[in-house]
């Protein structure tokens, strides 16, 4: 097989083929990117409104990359920490990282909007309506159904970045020995929204990921560029209470104003937008491999995660800068391109996957109990002193692109386990500001 | 929706749809049964050379609950241990349970001729060459195409039990929140044939299941009615050796000289066999809910397993035993019947794909080592002397059809703990026949 290719074809025009056309086509590719919905360009999108992601380093360090970083940090909120939300009302701040680290809410159909620009303007050819139907990856020949016409278009490399539902995906579920799981939690979601104040500015504090975490679940809000937030609860689909539970606009509003009282005023359209927005579900899904011959996938057709680490379009956006760069590494070898991306890139894979989902119970449950603060606090003292020797896993996950998700994992597997034990040290919340730190620096082993 | 069904569907007319068709008939239902191949009993099967199978209690127990016991003793040869083969050549024998207990060598083929010939005969409508395109749940409609011929069945319960790779099951698989997996081992197998005797008697011990374990791999051989037997090869897909690494005749009769040395001349056709015979993977699925509406997964199509505890058939039969036995609790309440079945149930399909999997390390690697050897021997004395109180595992799932594979599973993995703490006394080897047996005993606690 000849290692060079010539004509690749991208399906899927979200965030992350998108952004894997323009690298490609920066690099001199002719690239064919293929969308199963319209242009949404050219829909009437209720701007401000749409789902807004937190964009974190990896994200970013793949935005600037293709050059987009300017045009970028005008689209964001930083959000430098979580405000906190108990059910009096009352607020308390905890910062992410150090001084001038921030994740950054963006809306994520502006972001697609510029990636498809940018792709356009780089040479790219973009194909809406084009719902794959079927591939052949022993001969490179994609089915696609465009309105109701079919057509077959040929290819010597296919990237499926389709997503968490990829058809691509499901093409390569047929052959043997194709390793596949998907498994959903037992809790959904629902966007509400949260309209600005009539003099149109924020209607809290702007800077920060707001959640009311309240046990087995939680509700969240990201801030907008137009001073609106985009509200998302985090509940079980049965259950009591559950989106099954609560029937009537009646029996929603007075759940609210009993678990979430004080954003019950900030929500006027709450209980309509309760049953006119859809409940989503959360899948985690896993595969492997990702290459069979020349056809490859990304992003969450590869790897779709729980949101809980803000992390599915970062590790996405990574996945692009990583195959970009084994595409320098082995000299455009694809051959070599394709297996060592699959062999590095799955374990950083698996482990945001399990991150994000450990993280849904620090989010919903400990950010409001006393002794993980306390834990939070003892390790941001240990990072403050030590900057390269302890560097908290939210950290290494979020500000820290150099290090892998899979690091990141197996470090804080071994933090936390330190921490357990100087967590169980009597009298530790009155005398833990006179402890060791460098003894327990010491036992984590190693910069890194 | 009404409690009673009336147009019960099943859909694959293999070992356990066939088994439940009959089970339904008998209690009164009229049954339509769908098969996506030919009726098998028209074609021109080679006989006694098909795959054969280990029936076992649990699945004895259901073929003669609908009155099969008799026919099928007369088809079967019982196997009361495992011969192994050192690389020697040498043999040692290990019987499976206690005296009089057996697993029971089946042709496939047969059984399945049986089942279907009894379903016939209790009224059952068999259709054949009946591929299943597509199954709405909500409605109780099925598609199907018949030799190119599409057309829609309308059913009130629909029970797929269409094998591990399900027509059904791929159909829920569209619904949301469905989990669901699918894992291969890195090993494959394939089937070699030891004819006869030029007398027609057996060329081995008759009454075993005999297996050459040599650590990553092994073959294994089960006798045939015909004095034949089926032998099969489980060994990785890549590395070496593996499938992969044998490439020619010649290297394959001389790895099985150095490796089987005494099964290679009871093997005339092996080379030739081993490259015009096909490699097959092996997978475990799971996967949940098994119900949606009034569709139903059974057996392999809702968790298929690895052959290694021989009872992938086993445990498809008993989910018929199980869901009939549902049906006279709740009094032909199906709503009930189903909801329970799957609650019921999957804990112990999970079990079984445990155990399976944990079985195949100890069938390759641990049947040939000494301190496994003693640890056996240790236990069947624990059951001789406390056969209610302390069972093997392995007879927990082969011969004890009243204890759930859970319970087979959990009591096991207790068994093991305390066993790992005899097997490290000292000087075991010597003493243990004056062990103060009860002691170990009374630490599982509690009759089983």
């Amino acid at each position: 097989m000849n290692k060079e290719i010539k004509q690749p074809v991208i399906l899927g025009a979200g965030l992350v083929g998108t952004l894997m056309s323009i690298y490609l086509a920066q690099r001199g590719y002719k690239v064919r990117l293929f969308e199963k919905r319209p242009d949404p360009r050219k829909k009437d999108v209720e701007r401000g409104r749409s789902i807004n992601l937190a964009l974190s380093n990896r994200g970013w360090k793949s935005l600037a990359e293709v050059g987009l970083e300017d045009t970028i940090a005008a689209m964001v909120i930083p959000m430098q920490g979580r405000m906190m939300h108990d059910q009096q009302g009352q607020l308390s701040f905890q910062p992410y990282g150090k001084e001038g680290q921030a994740i950054n809410s963006i809306s994520r159909s502006g972001l697609n909007e510029l990636l498809l620009n940018t792709a356009e303007k780089e040479g790219v050819e973009l194909f809406f309506n084009q719902v794959c139907l079927d591939l052949d990856h022993e001969h490179g020949r994609i089915k696609l159904s465009n309105i109701g016409q079919e057509h077959e278009v040929d290819s010597d490399l296919i990237i499926g970045a389709d997503g968490a539902f990829s058809a691509v995906r499901t093409a390569l579920m047929k052959t043997d020995r194709f390793n596949y799981s998907q498994y959903y939690l037992e809790h959904g979601y629902k966007e509400l929204t949260m309209p600005p104040n009539p003099n149109g500015g924020f209607k809290m504090e702007k800077h920060a990921l707001h959640i009311w975490p309240r046990g087995n679940f939680m509700l969240i809000a990201l801030p907008n560029l137009d001073a609106s937030y985009t509200c998302t609860l985090f509940f079980p689909f049965e259950g009591a209470p559950s989106f099954s539970s609560l029937r009537s606009e009646d029996e929603v509003l007075k759940f609210f104003q009993a678990t979430f009282p004080d954003a019950v005023p900030l929500l006027p359209n709450l209980a309509k937008d309760f049953f006119d927005n859809p409940t989503a579900s959360l899948v985690t899904v896993r595969c492997f491999p990702w290459v069979k011959n020349r056809t490859l996938l990304i992003g969450d057709a590869s790897h779709a995660i729980v949101p809980f680490y803000g992390q599915g379009m970062n590790a996405g956006f990574e996945d692009c800068r990583v195959l970009n760069a084994m595409i320098d590494e082995f000299g455009g070898d694809w051959d070599r391109v394709l297996k060592n991306f699959q062999t590095h890139r799955k374990p950083d894979a698996d482990a945001i996957a399990d991150l994000a989902l450990q993280n849904f119970i620090e989010m919903r449950d400990l950010v409001g109990d006393e002794g993980f603060l306390l834990r939070k606090k003892i390790e941001a003292r240990l990072h403050a002193l030590f900057p390269n020797r302890w560097i908290p896993q939210y950290s290494m996950v979020t500000f820290n692109e150099n290090i892998r998700y899979s690091e990141a994992l197996e470090i804080g597997n071994r933090q936390r386990t330190i921490m357990d034990a100087v967590m169980q040290q009597a009298g530790i919340a009155q005398s833990w500001e006179g402890m060791d730190f460098e003894g327990i620096v010491d036992q984590l082993r190693g910069n890194f």
